[in-house]
């Protein structure tokens, strides 16, 4: 018998996104079911830094990462507010990869054209005693190891409609010459991602200016391009417009954070 | 020959609990010991943010989540106020699983009835260049390399009587209708972990009201019980009384923390 | 067709150390391109909390960390004010352990005698759409997987004349009996490590005592030799002069950091 078309062949990597911090030995834990059901798991951290409860950066972090990871990849994402609610949690397939995440939008921006939904049947995989706060642990992990294994995800559960996805702001036009954007995120380093996705072709943003609290900013192709200390906007390694400092901190250096807005404009016209 | 009765089967996972932090260098060079000397180890934290020398919450982590990986586990542990000085190191087994700590009372919650208990033999196990400072790399790493190698933890040193165990608070009861609780630990989230167990047919806590910091707190099964901001008693994955609040951080809603106390009342009677 | 002497011997471990912090996905998305390139990789983190643009501290932990891996370890270090501008890339051959860093100094302390340095081929690794931003992700991780995967280093690039060595302060004779040394370091238990690099045959530090912020400090073979609060000076696990509190933090009880001054003076004689 032949495998069927686009048979899950699973690559033993499953990445995790959480919220618990590194602290208490909730992810410890997760890592230990994990081996526990499945002894050839390779576990991968994607971040346990999200805000609490914060799923819409929960997303953006999984959106923007998963590529990177072989085919085969399970990727457990667990911002859950609705833990032990009646919410369903979903198990996808995409790309080659699969998912799990409970059904909260946020696996929205990686459920698009060519995503297979499922919701995952839960009483087949939780552990005999289960919590009512730690799905991670008593769902997600064991459900996990099993497709890591060698479960096909499309057999984890039936097909379903998933919850409305996480969205982020698009660019507004605001004229001719310019969009209002928005800051979606700061980096480690003091970034400023912005929601505008600069096609490859301007990878350069040659012919745009950026003003942003009271300031303008010229782009420039990488940070070493600018003199220490000089406000930059760069395409950065998202693929997104980003101000930044040369050697330094933007969003301490303006004062800005999250949400903040900003302008893009055509110059030399 | 047939193999020994509770013959010791390493399943290749090791645990690290420690108040190293992760700036410093130290778990990583514990993790490049332990493959060095056991190129097959799989390592798994389970967490480096015990507060310096609180050897007591290392305890409760530990005591708590070794259950949760594979039988044939080494879990280590190196919170160890007393390196350097004669301190002994303590290997035991207790249900399939190895453990190493320094002597100091952190394993007492895991060394209950069927325990076996050990005095490391640390001559034989100690890098020849070893530091008084750091047993860490120098005798923990490469004890850990050699059990989970394959050495059965029963052959790594005499046996012995362990330091008297960290124990925690148990509740007082204050009436008969009444006991008086502790808060042991604030999570990530802000949780107020209690030294109430629930057992585990009273994981609703029907019956039964909380009063914290002047406030009646009811009891919900879980978190979606309650309304966004409210504040609610559960069982936690911990199998804990809890005090938390709906999408919120309890610890910094009421001001309270470790060591605060809580009463626990029968209602309705 | 026998082995070149010295062949490379890859022991399948690769180490990250960068500045990259754990709340952005960065290093969970190079460890991603680490196992989608060679799937049998094992990642250790080092640390990811050097500050941001510290070139100095991160060449510390390296140089003090790659001993304790076994030989065959790849160790990547990017941290990299110079990322998207020319800067070279270094691969390095020390020991029989590999390096990769950008050209900036970082890799100086290792590069000592015996040390065989090469420019890396940077087009024949990057990825296809690379970034001028992370090159971590699309440069490092690629050419670490190679590498870790069986190409020796000598064959990833042409013999190179590396950029100047970060150096670190050596203590000053103030006279006979005097030397002013600097601390280089804090820890994360608060301790202060020097720059006192202690001969093995001096482990003790006999016959010397410390003044630092107006105290005078007795060395002691290891903390338990104090009492608890006694400020002291030993050997540290890194070989190196350190000033301690026993079961306290010094930098904290002293208000002194990374660049203070300190004398090491002769006794009793």
């Amino acid at each position: 018998m032949n495998p069927k078309p686009n048979q899950w062949q699973p690559s033993g990597v499953v990445t995790l996104t959480t919220d618990f911090g590194t602290t208490d030995p909730y992810v410890g834990v997760m890592k230990g079911v994990l081996h526990t059901d499945f002894s050839a798991v390779r576990c991968v951290d994607l971040t346990h830094a999200v805000d609490a409860q914060d799923v819409r950066t929960a997303a953006w972090y999984l959106a923007h990462s998963w590529r990177y990871f072989p085919p085969g990849t399970v990727h457990v994402a667990v911002v859950d507010p609705g833990v032990g609610s009646t919410r369903s949690i979903l198990v996808a397939l995409q790309g080659g990869h699969a998912f799990l995440a409970p059904d909260n939008g946020l696996l929205g921006p990686i459920l698009t054209e060519g995503a297979e939904v499922f919701e995952l049947d839960v009483e087949r995989f939780a552990r005999c005693r289960r919590s009512n706060t730690f799905h991670g642990r008593d769902i997600f992990a064991p459900a996990a190891a099993a497709i890591a294994g060698g479960l096909d995800p499309r057999d984890a559960g039936a097909p379903a409609v998933p919850a409305p996805p996480i969205t982020f702001p698009a660019p507004v036009r605001s004229s001719a010459e310019a969009m209002e954007l928005e800051v979606l995120l700061v980096d480690r380093f003091g970034n400023l991602v912005t929601n505008y996705v600069a096609a490859e072709t301007e990878a350069s943003l040659a012919g745009w200016s950026v003003e942003i609290a009271g300031q303008r900013v010229e782009p420039c192709a990488t940070y070493a391009d600018a003199t220490p200390g000089e406000l930059l906007a760069l395409v950065d390694s998202y693929g997104h417009l980003e101000i930044a400092v040369r050697d330094g901190d933007a969003a301490s250096t303006l004062g800005l954070g999250r949400g903040a807005g900003l302008t893009l404009r055509r110059v030399g016209q």
